[in-house]
């Protein structure tokens, strides 16, 4: 019987943040993987996406200054060697992060990890006989898989998932996308940029559900004058392969023909057949583990990331792994904090959020004011033809709540937005900072500074 | 004769910001400006460059992409359209300015303004008799000009100053540029862009010499890879108008000849013909008007932005110019702190630093360590192909002193890297905050938890 100090089942970005702290403080650490070192993010999320939209940014440039007149001439994504590069770039990054870990003295287990009770952890290899870890503690960062429901599940042929489109040998002549989240705005911009037809299908009311409607309606605006064709407020009712092609019917009757479809309704938890109830945790009715205040899952377990459920992104398993590492370590006492949560939607439009949407704060029953700025009045966005979009601050009884953005590059604002929210920046303290001129970050503070309307639900 | 709280001569950056707190306030202010609205910043300096950058990022993306095979095509700025696009965006946003300050009350006087003792300011407009205006507070924002030095004189031929060259009306074949600096990269990255061949000739041991020795050597490496020829470390001796172009004799007896010149060797006061000696003002042996802690440089009188010369940068001078503002209004008391200085180099490669370099701080007898990560590590760097540079940490005592950068766009890490240095972030601190991933950001945090190395003079 092998014996750790800590035993993590996941070696995406929350397992391997943990490990990784936990190991530079003298830990014995095994880290559990399935699949690819780096988990989601890197082998299947955000990484390859944000390669795909790299290599469109410089068309949609090309689009925004010939608009202007300023800029002539052809450019052409070559799909095949794109896809190349990609892969190369993923597999030298998942190995180098292996690599890292097992510098760090890391044991890095390749195969299934399953909770067998307190401080008990199997693991199968494929082939082999499956062990028992023991450990003081288990961290579960098992992530989240693209999830499906009853009439949109992925027939892996015409239906597909996000990880069936990232590796899709050609361009498809059309595509219609369900659910207008992160994942399925930023598919849409790459294949509409690289001459698919593309429609997306939304439930809610508006495209990006979780902001709020004008930054949700000014994003539509973008998207649409990509050529992207958006259904807002419509449910699909039943998606499948005919004849070769992608068939979607909308509760509504109509009936959209696609020759591929991405189902990009939202995550479920990899929880299935993880038996974390085995050492007392408990799972939510979606399936995800529910953590205390301190990420704990059960006496000696910890769940982070994605499983949990509490934030799904990347950033946020890291962050939360590294306070558990901490918290193993003897280094923190105290209630899992996380500040206020970035995240971001790429792509030749951008859109970032730090914190509170005024949507969530008058949910809460809270008074809130926003104010704004058009990206026009920015000399960068001007220089760089982005000028459409804007930054909107959101207030409650003074306090800045929140920062949202829309537009060209927006993405680079939100470090920033964080850092100023996080710090408790007001209106009157802004002038303590001098803003580099001309930067993009200029149309934050001057946000901040616009006359503050207030809003009701 | 006319009576005001406050008169303003100038009217760029320094002298607008104050106006506009000023007036804002309550104050009775008139500003006085004897060129444009808005002043070099705007109409000849920082924005026109940032135009011309944002329309040959295109290009630069382009290139980038195609070294690794997943771009083809080609793009061409249309000069022609790119001036017009300018001036128009110019002239407006000189007008906008105008009109908002008037709109608060400002009254605008288009001419010269002079001064005549304390709390009394000359207006002369063109062809009408000098008026005398009374004041309370005079703040002098009157700016600086291109520099030049016996030998290396703009004729306004083939030898120009950069609003010469920003107004040039076709690319030059050839272009020699004397002075390394903010300038003088910006305009070699732009016309070597648009096809012309560029030399930069620069007197101090390296280009951008405000900077780090390894950093201008990181900077060095980009320009020379867009075929821009630097010679370091080599004195102008003449600069003239030969038969049509021009011709450039180095100290070391070699001639360079070029189709135009550009003298960009740095900046000199406006003070000729400002009188400020009248209100009580000193002039420094370089022209510049002398202020204490409070930015005064006489009872009644303040000096902001390049007429003082302590920081030539346009947000320098907005950032002084508020802080004087609220002085005069009695809401501070204090020294003048302009906290942690940003400043950026524009183009295809970019170099952004906040705060202290090592050179500066070893030169003050402090222990400095330094720590660095490169930008290949960093997935966004990868997704845009830009993953030539770096940033680095500079640290003494333990204490965040300073942040540089060089690689594309890097300029957008510059506020980060300020409110890091700002707040006082150490690494056992940075856990607080959920970088974004992937986020360019996410390059100053790895930065600075890098190994610390000892660096001496």
């Amino acid at each position: 019987m092998d014996t750790f100090d800590v035993v993590i089942i996941g070696g995406g970005p929350g397992g391997a943040a943990a490990a990784k702290e936990l190991a530079s403080a003298g830990k014995s650490v095994a880290i559990i993987e399935n699949a690819h070192w780096g988990g989601t993010c890197l082998n299947c999320g955000c990484i390859p996406t944000k390669m795909l939209l790299g290599a469109t940014s410089c068309g949609a440039q090309l689009r925004a200054q010939k608009r202007l007149k300023t800029l002539s001439g052809d450019v052409a994504v070559d799909y095949a060697a794109l896809q190349t590069r990609i892969g190369r770039f993923l597999k030298g990054s998942s190995q180098t992060l292996a690599k890292n870990l097992a510098g760090l003295g890391v044991t890095l287990l390749e195969g299934v990890g399953t909770v067998l009770g307190k401080g008990q952890v199997s693991f199968s290899a494929p082939g082999e006989t499956p062990r028992t870890l023991s450990c003081a503690h288990i961290i579960l960062a098992c992530g989240s898989s693209s999830a499906s429901f009853p009439g949109l599940t992925p027939d892996h042929d015409c239906v597909l998932d996000s990880t069936d489109l990232l590796q899709i040998p050609a361009i498809p002549e059309s595509l219609v996308i369900v659910g207008a989240g992160a994942i399925g705005l930023e598919m849409a911009d790459f294949f509409a940029a690289m001459g698919g037809k593309v429609t997306v299908v939304e439930a809610a009311p508006h495209i990006a559900p979780q902001e709020d409607a004008d930054i949700a309606k000014e994003m539509l605006r973008a998207v649409s004058k990509n050529g992207i064709e958006c259904l807002e407020g419509v449910k699909a009712s039943s998606l499948r392969t005919v004849d070769g092609h992608a068939e979607l019917t909308l509760e509504d009757g109509r009936v959209i023909a696609a020759a591929k479809a991405l189902v990009a309704v939202g995550r479920t938890p990899n929880t299935a057949g993880l038996d974390a109830e085995k050492a007392g945790c408990s799972l939510n009715r979606r399936g995800y583990v529910q953590v205390n205040e301190n990420l704990e899952a059960a006496p000696g377990v910890y769940a982070v990331g994605d499983v949990n459920g509490v934030t799904l992104l990347a950033h946020a398993a890291e962050h939360q792994a590294a306070y558990v590492a901490r918290r193993i370590c003897g280094r923190e006492q105290g209630a899992y904090v996380p500040g206020p949560v970035p995240s971001c939607i790429y792509g030749s439009v951008e859109l970032m959020r730090v914190g509170d949407t005024a949507t969530a704060l008058l949910a809460q029953g809270k008074s809130v004011e926003v104010s704004q700025a058009p990206l026009t009045i920015n000399p960068i966005a001007q220089a760089y033809a982005g000028t459409a979009g804007m930054v909107k601050a959101v207030w409650s009884d003074g306090k800045l709540m929140g920062i949202a953005a829309v537009g060209h590059g927006v993405s680079h604002l939100v470090t920033v937005a964080q850092l100023l929210i996080k710090e408790g920046y007001t209106v009157e303290r802004l002038h303590e900072i001098m803003f580099a001129h001309p930067t993009l970050d200029e149309i934050v503070p001057a946000a901040l500074r616009a006359p503050r309307k207030p809003v009701s639900a």
